[in-house]
């Protein structure tokens, strides 16, 4: 396996949950130093506005100031990645230029839709926010939880665009990503997601991963993604086998709930889930202590 | 079959689409003809921001400019009854209000999700909406192209909100329907869908449908409507035939294109979907024809 | 709605259950009993190995016999339309000449499959037992639990094979039962399963019903069914309605359970299904005894 | 990652094919000489009566002949581990005592259903194989193409009896695969299916790989499995590249059929696939002509 080179992005980007008071402001002391705490415990990059992010949940007044503040919060010591998310190419493509004069260091795409979309449509979408900016583009897709999905002809034409650098697959079909990899020949680097197993992701090649239980086990993700640079897979599994009991626990419930309800129980005030979305009955918080414990997490 | 009582919403409800200028404002004119024209084909409602009305591809500014124009189109003469879309509690209640402080004369409430919501949540957002307004409420459902559904149980709970009157069921499983009237003894009615036969909806005792092919064949909607309540089921079966068949012609493509693409036939520009939808290809819209021409109804 | 002549197979079809000892030996003082029954409450036609009749869970010395005590008991009194389910065509072929020769009135046809079947694999495996056999054919389809379906076009070439004569859609969606109607223009009529309305099946021109709640309810869906034909709609949905509710208590078990449980009530000891399905727990015994009692049928 | 004692099953166990003569018979030389090249290009078994060994198309005579020949062929050179696959207990109890009676070395237990199946049934279903015989068990779950699944729960409520032994997954999900070791702690051993990727089912502690791939690529998995076993990951992934690309071509078509034409491409007359199963076309047996190519297995 040829070690990728280390210029691009890489490594364990948290997705950064989106702590709001009551009212709906943004909390931006938690946040900034959520992120700091981070930062300080190595991670690669900061993520804002992704699933765990609640994204869907967020206008855009709210969208953009959580990446202000995480932005802010990270000063420049990490890169951050940000998502775009929209029905619409117009508003997809606003989005994106309004995060790139931010100071955003990249571009997490997302393609929300209601009825259908064709390939067509699907390249597209991506295709008119890679053009708007001039930051590198990661696509999303999650097939789990969302109405569309990347197809592998699809992947291959936006890996082209000189850009479109990186793709998140939230799918949980690691062999679909070792398809992506022999298909886009290194125009296009993958990260994994929560779905997969990150040490499996990376001994095929992978970059790294972008998820939610990264937020609450930063340091322990960064050790796991330096064992498995240094090609160390013994020690890697060793790692990756109680952040996968971690991750286990967590696929039962809403996922923002969990990782909101996991910071809270390690000191840091984020809040439940928006509403319908339901906080952590006191039973699931027990359980995400007690995973969060096994791993010397709290 | 009891005759239901005519007090309440019934009848023909067409999704009225939404027709923008390229700059994204609301193209106010065309808007406004073809509620006229609706009117006067004789339906019994319009349903502003339902499917076909794209409400998922819109922001909350058109969405308000869309009911307007409507509502002084409409001028008293029929019931708006405009949708309200969002994944979050909060945002659904603020549409609601503001949809009744601009003259709604009821609420189509839609929840769009991202994470599996739980019958606890699909509950709390749908009572929400009911007590922040004063209007009778159509819920909203629609398995096929949503990431939540509304259970039996969910249902019934629902139905026991004094202004929670009606549902509307755009699956395909007529039999769940009649599960629906069983179930909620005549505190709920119950509206079909494009996706079920009105006039079998009719027959188990529906109020009339609410969809987006009667924007383009009202007065045959209409017609078929009143042979159902006069309970002439030969002649309604058939008017029915060559209307489901246009209906099956829209199956195959994105709705919103269909029904745009049939109303730019019929002589109103209201231009294609939101992209990335696609506009319909050269070869469906003469399908469309076809099937607008069989009908009478081009 | 022009009325169907009533020259082919028409009416109310009970798929009979497979009473079978401890030992796997057909019970077929019981069977016959049964179908004795089944025939004096007026039933049109008798179905053995239908869904309802675990054909899935028999080998073709259980199917055989089972098919020989229904027609002895039938002794030409109503058609036999009995069910011939392979993998294969050699196998399907092979069962559906036994059928003819031991004298059946009829093939209910159906497609098993493990890998996915193409659209041409489809065709040719209906072809096949329509042209082994002189007996009319019903194409049989659940996309419920079985691995492949019927495309409409398929159903349309199929349509123009002689003797295949009816279709049994067991979909939820009513829609495409009228989408057929409309597309095989008399060649083919159809029948309803269980999982439609059959006075909405009947209202948009099918010609009866296959399934197995009118194991246990005959007499009720016989005078639905005559309701249905003589066109008073009204009186129809009087009894379709608290049939309705027997067919959704059946919906949450395993259906073979139900109706066997059903009729160990009625006293017909017909025993539990093959395991590993399960037979009904006593709480829903109760829930079918009092669905049984509500219609009169116990 | 802690070594596995290679005391059980483990290593490379190719899915069989079932070549038949167009009479149905079993060809029992050309299935012989496959066997015989499989264990001299050093595969750790062979399983007659998987998936790719179209099980679901075969009666028993042809099941039980097919397990003899392979049988014989082996002669004790490497285990024999067959399937058994049944809607019923009583079938499948009757198939696993035959094929223990027959000399094999262990059994592959595959639920087939028509009906949904509950926890209870999958339990008592695979717990009747198990105490028929004394041999060693391997759970088969594929819910790809079938109509039941094995939960987490009953997997580990299995994995306490003393002769289920293995698990083979058939999923997309990787990820459940690590759940399954984290929770059955040992007294159960994982192997990997064609759906995912076996270096990173190795990495997790699998203990090897059942499917049907491995039939026309031996050495070359053999040579993977090698390496993975011995840590060189880096090599590994070397060979495992390009094997997964052979299996990408595959999954396109029916499995069977692409492995019955990689076959014959290298020179053994097994025939088509059991029809309405299609061959492949010219064009897709010119696409898995470069596959094997591309990977020196032509």
């Amino acid at each position: 396996m040829p070690r990728m080179a280390q210029t691009g992005f890489h490594g364990v980007f948290p997705y950064v949950v989106s702590p709001l008071y009551p009212s709906g402001e943004v909390n931006a002391p938690v946040l900034a130093r959520l992120c700091g705490d981070l930062i300080k415990a190595g991670v690669h990059g900061l993520t804002p506005l992704g699933s765990t992010g609640e994204f869907a949940y967020l206008n855009w007044q709210q969208r953009r100031r959580l990446v202000e503040v995480v932005l802010e919060a990270a000063n420049g010591r990490v890169p951050v990645v940000a998502g775009v998310a929209s029905t619409t190419i117009v508003d997809a493509v606003f989005q994106a230029r309004e995060l790139e004069r931010l100071g955003c260091s990249g571009i997490l795409a997302i393609l929300e839709a209601y009825f259908p979309v064709t390939d067509e449509g699907v390249f597209a979408y991506f295709k008119a926010i890679a053009e708007a900016v001039s930051l590198p583009v990661v696509l999303y897709t999650n097939p789990n939880f969302q109405r569309s999905d990347l197809s592998l002809p699809v992947i291959e034409r936006l890996s082209r665009i000189p850009n479109v650098k990186y793709i998140k697959d939230a799918s949980f079909n690691t062999g679909r990503l070792l398809s992506i990899i022999n298909r886009v020949q290194g125009r296009m680097q993958v990260f994994a997601a929560s779905s997969h197993i990150p040490a499996c992701v990376m001994l095929i090649g992978g970059v790294g991963w972008m998820g939610g239980p990264a937020c609450i086990a930063p340091r322990q993700s960064v050790e796991l993604y330096e064992l498995c640079r240094k090609g160390d897979w013994v020690a890697a599994m060793e790692r990756q086998r109680p952040l996968w009991a971690l991750n286990q626990a967590f696929a039962k419930y809403n996922l923002a709930a969990c990782i909101k309800g996991g910071l809270e129980l390690q000191g840091y005030e984020v809040g439940p889930p928006l509403a319908p979305q339901e906080p952590l009955t006191a039973e699931s918080v027990e359980e995400v202590r007690r995973a969060l414990q096994a791993i010397g997490a709290l």
